[in-house]
C-alpha cells in the first residue's frame, strides 16, 4: 500500500533513508531448503556499491549486509530473511542547502508537498541508496532462480548518443564485466568511459539505457491479465531511480513492423517447439515460451549536476542551487546490477506463483 | 495472485473468457457517494468496441453493460460495483482450427503449456475482449478522478512508420476524437487512415503507439519506492494486449540529453511551484509535481492476419494456419479509450492512497 | 482494502445487494484441470437456501447459481470462475419502514454513518444473503481439497441453552444432514426444533453454536506467523454474519487445564507421527500436525424479531420498529453449509500456498 | 503469502528467530507527521519483557529497540518505520536436546513437516519472542490511534478456573498495572499470583484469558464483508501464539439468549446516537458503532512444563523429554501488552482504512 513491498509470493520490504541508522530489506516467501552462498552477496554488493571506478562517485561505502534472520546452518529456513546495510560514509553537511532549497528534477518538492516532512540528507528514502537493498534481496532471487536454470545478464547498451549497434546475440555478453562501463562490446565500452569522463569534468552527467537477457526460462511464467510477465518486469524496472521507459522484445521499434513481418512462426526443434525469430522477447500473452527473455531500460542523466541552478525554496523564493557532495556522472554502470536484482525478483516470484497455476 | 485483479484501494477484478457466457468486472474501493453517469459508461463503451469504423473489425457486438450491484439511486454504496457483459455475436465454428493448431505470437502455445487446458475459442481469457470490462470500469476512476479536476486524453501519435511530428502542446486534443482513427492531427489522421485500409486489404495488419496526457494532477500521487506513479502506469499500460514498450516524459530519447539540459528548473507561477520544462513528465522521485504527466505507449501488429502461415500443433507437427474471423487491421484507434482507462484506474487508485500519506 | 474479497492464492471476491439485481463471487486462483460437479453446487446452495424447511425463513429463493466464466468442458480453466445468483423473490416493500428507522442490532445505523448512504432494502450488503456466494465459491474449495483428500464436516452443536453433550467423536456426523436442523444426534435435534418452532410462534429467536470437523487434512497447512491456520479460520468464521466468538481445540474449556494436562503426546502409528489426544485441535504452532481439526462457532439469536421495539430514526428520533418480511428464527441450520463454506475456503487457500513452503 | 505481515495500509511485516542475530519489525503505511514518544516504545517493552517478576521466566533480555529508519527529528517520515531488536541472552545450549526431540504441544514437529528444515533453538521462529516486535509496532499504531482519541486497556481475567467474576464495567482497569499478574482486581489478583507460583514449584503451568476494552472507537471502522472488525480482532488475536479463542460482545454466552433480550437499542444521548445495552461488543455489521468494543482470548497453559514427558524423535522413535531453560510458568501477565499491541495494530489498519470510506 505505501509502495515499499514488491513481489506477491516471493515478497521484499525495503526500509531506511540514506542518512538514517540503516537501509535493509526483508525477504518474505522464499521457500525452505535453499542453500545460500554468503560471498555471493558480498559479491555483487561490490558491482553497485560506489566508488568501485574512477567513473562512479567516489563515496565510500563498504555496504557490507548483515544476515539478521532466515538463514540457519547455511540454508533458509522459509522464514523472513533480513538484511541489515549500515550506513556508513554520511557526510550529512554537504546537504545542508537541500534543507531548503528543492533540486532541481530531484523527488525534494514532490515528498515535501506528499508528507509534510522529509529528510532531506541525501535525499532521504528517495536516495538510489536504496537500490542496495534490492541488490541483495536479488541474490536470494538469483539463487532460487538457478535451481531453476534461469540465468539473467544485464549490460550498458548506450550512454547519452552512443549506443551498441549490434543486437545481443552477436556478442559475448560476459566480456560486459570485464570493463567498467559493463558494456559487453569492448571497443564501445572504451568511448563510453571517456564520454563519462568528460562529462564528469565539465560538471555534468549523462543518461544511457540498460539492456537485460534472461535465458532458460522455462516456459509458463506470467499471470494473465494484469501480471503478465512483462508488466511486472516493466513495472520492476520503472520503479528502479532515474528511469524513463521500458521495452521489451522488438519494442518501439516493433511497431513499424507489419504483422506479416513481425509474427514469430512456430516449429519444432528436438522435443521442444521453439520460434524461429523472437519478435515477442521471449514472452506471449504475458506468459514466458521459453525463448530468451529480453529488454530495455532507458535512464535519465543523473540530476545532481556541478553546475549552479536556478531553483526555488519551500516558500517559493528564487535560489540558486549547486551540487555538492560525491555523485555520479552516469549512473548506468552501476544501475547493471540493479537491473538484474529486480528482474530477479520478477522472475523468482513468478516461479513460485507458476507452482499453483494446474493441479 | 492469479493476476485478474489490479489497483490497492481501487481494486478490479475482471472476469470471462471471449467465447464463454460473459464477460465482466467488479470495482472494489471505490468510495461511496460518487454520483455515476450511467450514459457515459455507454458512451465509453462505443469508443472501445468493435464494428464503429471501416477500420476496425466487424464484429457486432453491443457491449451493453448490466449494473449488477454496488450503485443505489445513482450513487455508488461503497460496496462492490459489478458490470456485466454477455457475449453475443460469437461465431465459435470461425475458431474450430485453433482448437489444435497454435496461432503464431499468440497466446496459445504459452496457455496450453501454462495450463495444460485452454478455451481456444477466439483466445478466451487471453482475448482483448477482455479489455472491455476494463473500459466499464475505467468509466468509474474517471467519474471519481474528475471530483478532483483530473483530466486524462489519450490519442493515437503513430501507426506503422507515419508517426506524430508534433508535440502534443502544439496540438488540439480534443480534434482525437473527431476522427475514426483518433488522431489530433486531422491531416496526419487522414494518411493514417489510407494506410491501415491498405493493409487491412492485403491481409496485413500494423501497429503503433497511443500518448496520453493527464492534466490537473494533484502533487502527491504515486508512493514510493515499488509503486512510483509511473511504475504503475508502465505495468498498467503494459497490462493491454499487444504492448511492447512504455515510456514517460523525455523518454528514451531523454537519455541522450545532458544532466544540464534535461533538468527541470523550479520557478513559482502564481502561488504554485511549477517547472520552466517539464521532462520529467509530471513525475518526480514516483510522485506528481502538478505538472502535466504524458507518456507514450507501443502497440505490435495485430498476430491476425489474412494470410496462410506455417505454425506446429500440439504435437508439434507442422500445420498451415490462415487467419480467419473478423479481426482489426490495426488496434489503435480502439485502443484509445484502453489506454485511458487503465491510466484512470491507475490515478483514481493512487488518488485514494495519497489520503493516507499523512495525519 | 474494502473487505469483499478473502484468501491470498486462492481468492474470492463477492458483491451484491440483497435487494440489488443479483449476487455472486469471483473465484481467483483456483488451479486449471480441476473437474466441477455443476450438480454438487446446486445441491450445496440447497442446504443454505431460505424455505427449505418448516424452522427457516419461508422466503422462496431458487439461488440458481449460472457460470460465466472459468470452467471449460467441465474443468477449471486457471481463470477467473465467475458464479452469477439473480435476486429474485424480493419484496423491497416490506422493507420501506428500514429506510429511516435503524433496526436494533443491525448494521442500518454503522453502514449509514461509515458511508453516508445506505440500501436500506433488508440490509443490502450486509444481508447475509451474501454468504450464498460464499457456499457457492465454497464448492470448488471443496472440490479442491478433495483432491488432497480433505473432509469437512459442520453440524449444529447447541441451540440456546440446549447443547450436545457428546463429543464429535462419539457421534455420526452424517446423520446431522438427515434432520432439519443438522444435528448429529437425532434425539437431541428433535428437542431443539420444537424450541426453534417455539421461538418462532413468540416472535422470537435463539442463537446456537455450530460445530465443524476437518478429517484427514495433510501436515503443514498454514502460514506463521500472523496467518496461522486457526487465525485464518477464526477470521473465516467471525466474518460470517451475527458470529460472536470462535474456539477451536480445547479451547474456552481448555484455560482451565495444566500444562501436564493439556499437552499433546506424540507417538507413532504406523510410518506416522500422531498425537495420544488431541486438545491442540489439529495445530500446532499455527500449522495442521494431521490430526482432526476441531473448532466451534457461536452465532447470536437473529436480531430481527417479530415483535414491536423501540428505536431511533436517522435523525435520532424515538421510533417504533416492529419486524416484517419472512426471517429465521434460528439461524444454525443454514449457517452448517456456511461455515463448511468458509473452513474450505481457508484450507483450500492454505493448500496451494503450502506448495511454495520448501524447495 | 508467507504470513509474516499483517495489516493493508497500516502494516507490519517482523522477522527474526529467537537465538538468531536479532529480531524485528517493519511498519509501512503509517501516516507521516506522527510524533513518536521513543520512551514509550520502551516503557511498552518492559510490559512484555521476560524476567519481569518473580511469576515470569527469569530470562534477561533487555529487548532495547534501536530505531533504524522511518522517524526522523521526532515525527514519523511516512517511509518504513523499522525497529531491531538484538538477542542477548540466549543459553542456546539448553535447547540441544530439542535438536531431534520434538517437544509436545511445541510447533516442532509441524515446522519440520512443513520445511524440511527447522531452527530448533527456543523455537526459532515460532517462539513467543516474535511478540516483542508486534508491541514495539503496537506503540506506533497507540499513538496514531491516540490521535483519534482511541484508549486500548487489557487485563488478566482468568487463570486457570479462577476467573474475575465481575463485569468490566465494574472495575477500575487502571489498577491492572499495578500488580504483577495485570488482574484490576487486586484480590483476585493476589490469588492468581499464589496459584502461579505453586504451578512453577509444581513444574508444571496454567493457561487463562486476557480481555481487552477499547474506549472512544470512533463510529465506522471495520470493512464488511470479509474484514469485519470483529473478524480482523479475532484473527489478530488468535495469531498470538497459545491462544485458543476469541470472543466479543455478548460472546458464547450470548448465544443463549433470546434475540429479544439480546437486542441493544438505540437511543439518543445528546446529539449521539448510542444503545442501551451493549450485547454487541461495539461492533455492527462488522463496523463500530462507538460503543465501547470488549473481547476475551484464550489462552492454554505453556506447552513447556519442568517434568519429564514422553515424546518422540524426528525418526518417530520413542524419547523422554523434560523442559530445560527459563519459562513462563503461566503467560498470561506478559500476554497482556501483546493483546494491546495486536488490538491497536488491528484498529490504526482501520481508522486509516475508514478514510477512504466515503467521498
Amino acid at each position: 500500500m505505501a509502495g515499499n513491498s514488491f513481489g506477491e509470493i516471493f515478497r521484499i520490504t525495503t526500509f531506511g533513508e540514506s542518512h538514517g541508522a540503516a537501509i535493509g530489506v526483508i525477504i518474505d516467501g522464499c521457500p525452505a531448503g535453499l542453500k545460500i552462498d554468503t560471498a555471493f552477496i558480498q559479491q555483487e554488493m561490490q558491482r553497485r556499491k560506489p566508488g568501485q571506478s574512477k567513473i562512479t562517485t567516489q563515496r565510500k561505502e563498504e555496504d557490507e549486509v548483515e544476515i539478521l534472520s532466515g538463514i540457519f546452518e547455511g540454508k533458509t529456513l522459509g522464514t523472513p530473511i533480513s538484511f541489515l546495510i549500515r550506513n556508513t560514509d554520511q557526510r550529512s553537511k554537504d546537504y545542508d542547502e537541500m534543507k531548503s532549497v528543492y533540486r532541481p528534477s530531484h523527488a525534494d518538492f514532490t515528498y515535501q508537498e506528499k508528507y509534510g516532512i522529509r529528510d532531506y540528507r541525501g535525499g532521504g528514502r528517495s536516495s538510489a541508496r536504496e537500490t542496495a537493498a534490492r541488490v541483495a534481496a536479488g541474490v536470494i532471487a538469483k539463487l532460487l532462480l538457478k535451481t531453476a536454470g534461469v540465468e539473467i545478464k544485464a549490460f550498458v547498451s548506450s550512454v547519452g548518443n552512443l549506443a551498441l549497434q549490434k543486437d545481443y546475440t552477436q556478442l559475448n555478453l560476459n566480456e560486459a564485466e570485464k570493463n567498467i562501463v559493463r558494456c559487453p562490446d569492448k571497443k564501445v565500452a572504451q568511448a563510453m568511459i571517456t564520454m563519462i569522463e568528460k562529462a564528469r569534468k565539465a560538471g555534468d552527467t549523462l543518461g544511457g539505457t540498460v539492456s537485460c537477457v534472461v535465458q532458460h526460462c522455462p516456459v509458463g511464467l506470467g499471470e494473465p491479465v494484469f501480471d503478465k510477465l512483462h508488466a511486472d518486469l516493466a513495472k520492476a524496472m520503472l520503479s528502479i531511480n532515474a528511469t524513463k521507459g521500458f521495452e521489451y522484445g522488438s519494442g518501439f521499434q516493433g511497431v513499424k513492423l507489419k504483422g506479416s513481418e513481425h509474427n514469430d512462426i512456430f516449429e519444432k526443434k528436438g522435443n521442444k517447439i521453439i520460434t524461429k525469430t523472437n519478435h515477442s522477447g521471449g514472452i506471449q500473452g504475458g506468459i514466458s515460451n521459453g525463448m530468451d527473455i529480453y529488454f530495455k531500460v532507458a535512464f535519465k542523466p543523473v540530476a545532481t549536476i556541478m553546475q549552479a541552478q536556478a531553483s526555488v525554496n519551500e516558500a517559493g523564493d528564487k535560489a540558486v542551487m549547486k551540487g555538492k557532495g560525491r555523485h555520479d556522472p552516469c549512473v548506468l554502470p552501476r544501475a547493471v546490477p540493479i537491473v538484474e536484482a529486480m528482474a530477479a525478483l520478477v522472475l523468482a516470484d513468478h516461479l513460485l506463483r507458476s507452482k499453483v497455476s494446474k493441479l
